[in-house]
């Protein structure tokens, strides 16, 4: 029997800086613009936000930003992370091409994003901050959040997103468990929810309601400030301990990958595992295939505009240049939360704009099958956000068998769907579907894209 | 900030053999009986049950059984598991004891399980058996023989106590993500199924009961074995990985455990850990305390007779020696289900009554209490099952704080609680009960021991 082969790299080996991919871009991305003025944005615009050793953090174009000792050692924790070439998988695709993973769901909380969590609680403790207000969708971020304020004794208050909030009970559970309060989105804990709730006393909820409570909150406290999972450039950053991580694995398995996969919700996974390797080819390295996977029911790289947008509903962010369906647009109900926002971080956003990257969207019942299917060779069983990147390499891999040619594909295993396991149930009910959005809901938050002079 | 710190072995240091104490052990513990003629068990009694290479390990006295190299190769996706110093839950009981923990959470299906799992599957494999039958109470043996049964091409057919099927449908989506069928216990496919439902149509089902049904396929179908997760020799034998890993990485710590401390529900996870350990001091080494915590609820080592007994409700299995709370007996229901056994391990009993080991019994809400600590300062969400474990190990470091003393305790975190979050959110909500079975209940299975002559 082929079996799946772990690459474990020594603990020493955990990167010792985060890669920013800012200084090894051909033009840098667009500045965010202060939606009052229309004009760049300082870092003093974001202090009420965030302390500023994180906004120095997300305008630097420094190359490298070195990872503080407390960081690294939670890192260890769960840190380096294995790569897996799935060997099992490829058998059952009967498939020339080789598939590696790297995953990420052996964190604490199952996913990639306590690396930024972890370094997010450690800048706010630093600058002595005692509360962060943030808001989640699917509660991967918030269940993160929790579990690295509760290391650096920081109290988390979550903006859920109603209808998860009710669905997923048991995310809500393991926020409580790390100590974190979590609120059901809209709430009447603020003029954003209250205004929302007098319209719709029904309202399931949206990530860009959820975020424009949390940044409410942050941004009319003097003792508290904000947190997002996604998204923003140091947010990306602190991902990039993923592809470092994974170079160095593809090297000890003798091997470099012609394709590079991830899923893209925010984006921050995404460039977690693909920007050091993009990084190595802007400074002259190999080009290599990399493939963003996107919910069709929720495309904002494939069907979005790229053009100034805010970041919530409520509009009370900063404008960025970003792949957008607008910031009125309500997705349809799927099972993959992490992945129901409307933009596009806007890093990501500007290397597809660049033509960097390609995009590529599937179908919900589609990524639930391959996610099977991975499950019952590998036998991780893939977050629904994971399951599109599953679907991008197995798809990649089966080109390889037509075509007759053997390809190393890498893609990013972002985390466990341990708490997802209602999706999984729904899939062999029969109960998933593939709604699409309308296209007069996408046209309608489309023209409504605020208006900003080139 | 102390923190946590990983002791990770390198993959070749994965057991190359399984440790028997039998070898070690003083006097050989009672034979299993045949139910009928009351004589001792010959291997050919259990060959409609189980493949001849299982049954050999079951009767071995063999000091090390070799680990068949495909065996291995599948343990290397996720062993060497690490071995953790909790110095934040340390710090967070400001005790002088040093507290570490061996965490099986790492496997594909979360917890010990899959050790046997994995062996059990290839044995049977290796003896051209396509059907295996087994049964699940809290999930956590009925998911690990599902991916086992799916690497091995393994139709597996899971018995789930119906309490469980009903108010665990997530253990039961990942068993069938991974391929099996999972029926509700109590069910109208066995003889003993049926008799149940026609005297208590409304039976919720007891782990006795699914034993009985998935002994009975098993029995009567020709193309079918039986795999039993725990309570065996030959299962015990298999977790023994768990307990040699933990020595190399005592070592690597450069500490030795004083206490070693596991819960015990049918034995194998505390026999995992503690019988390397044990072999060690047997053949002349260290003594340490070791102390087996199990459930108030369901308290076979505290409050049981050490008898000859059914290890079914059905009475299809041998007699065996060992702690019994009466195969009558029916635990109040509590959250921990995979410690909600009537008996336990023959092997542990044996070495309870040759009084090398303690036990102590904890009630429901102490223990998660303790596993919400746990979670706070270490990030990982134990199982119920494995709270018992960290309350034993956080009552033995605050009794280090007490006395004054340094002492080093290791304990096993066999398992992670992500598809228990219900009984997290009942811990939250104030729900969880510490209901005690009622006396004459205990009174009444102990009196309905089989009569055996000594």
């Amino acid at each position: 029997m082929a079996d799946t082969i772990k690459y474990l790299l020594p603990e020493e080996q955990i990167p010792k800086f985060w890669y920013n991919l800012m200084a090894d871009l051909p033009s840098p991305p667009p500045p965010p613009l202060h939606p009052g003025t229309l004009q760049p944005l300082g870092p003093d615009d974001l202090a009420p936000l965030f302390p500023m050793s994180l906004i120095m953090q997300e305008v630097s174009a420094e190359r490298e930003i070195e990872i503080p000792a407390p960081v690294r050692e939670i890192y260890k924790q769960w840190r380096p992370s294995p790569l897996f070439r799935a060997r099992r998988l490829e058998k059952a695709l009967d498939t020339p091409a080789k598939i590696y993973y790297k995953y990420e769901g052996v964190s604490p909380a199952g996913s990639h994003k306590p690396n930024t969590a972890v370094a997010q609680a450690f800048y706010n403790h630093e600058a002595g901050i005692r509360k962060i207000s943030t808001e989640t969708g699917a509660g991967q971020w918030g269940s993160s959040l929790a579990f690295a304020g509760a290391l650096f004794g920081i109290e988390v208050q979550v903006f859920m997103v109603k209808v998860s909030y009710q669905q997923k009970p048991y995310r809500r559970a393991l926020m409580e468990t790390y100590g974190a309060r979590c609120i059901a989105s809209p709430s009447m804990e603020t003029n954003v929810g209250r205004a929302i709730l007098a319209k719709s006393p029904d309202s399931s909820g949206s990530l860009g309601i959820a975020i424009s409570e949390a940044v409410e909150v942050a941004a009319s406290r003097d003792d508290t400030k904000y947190a997002l999972g996604s998204v923003l450039n140091h947010v990306l950053l602190h991902q990039t301990v993923v592809g470092q991580e994974a170079m160095k694995q593809m090297e000890m398995a003798g091997d470099d990958p012609d394709i590079i996969i991830a899923c893209t919700g925010g984006g921050s996974n995404f460039a977690g595992i693909v920007f050091p390797f993009l990084g190595a080819q802007l400074r002259g390295g190999r080009k290599r295939r990399i493939i963003a996977i996107e919910p069709a029911a929720c495309p904002s790289l494939t069907k979005g505009k790229y053009a100034y947008d805010f970041g919530d509903t409520g509009h009370l962010t900063p404008l960025v240049k970003m792949h957008t369906l607008g910031s009125t647009f309500i997705p349809p109900a799927f099972h993959a939360g992490g992945l129901r926002y409307h933009g596009m971080a806007p890093l990501v956003s500007h290397i597809k704009d660049l033509g960097l990257i390609e995009a590529r969207a599937y179908r919900q019942t589609e990524v639930f099958e391959a996610g099977v299917q991975f499950a019952r060779c590998e036998g991780i069983v893939p977050a629904p956000e994971a399951n599109h990147a599953v679907k991008g390499a197995i798809d990649e891999a089966l080109k390889c068998k037509q075509d007759g040619k053997s390809r190393t594909i890498l893609f990013n295993l972002c985390g466990h769907g341990h708490f997802d396991m209602q999706a999984y149930t729904d899939y062999f009910a029969g109960k998933l579907t593939d709604r699409s959005y309308e296209e007069g809901d996408l046209a309608m938050a489309l023209a409504g894209l605020p208006s900003v002079p080139a």
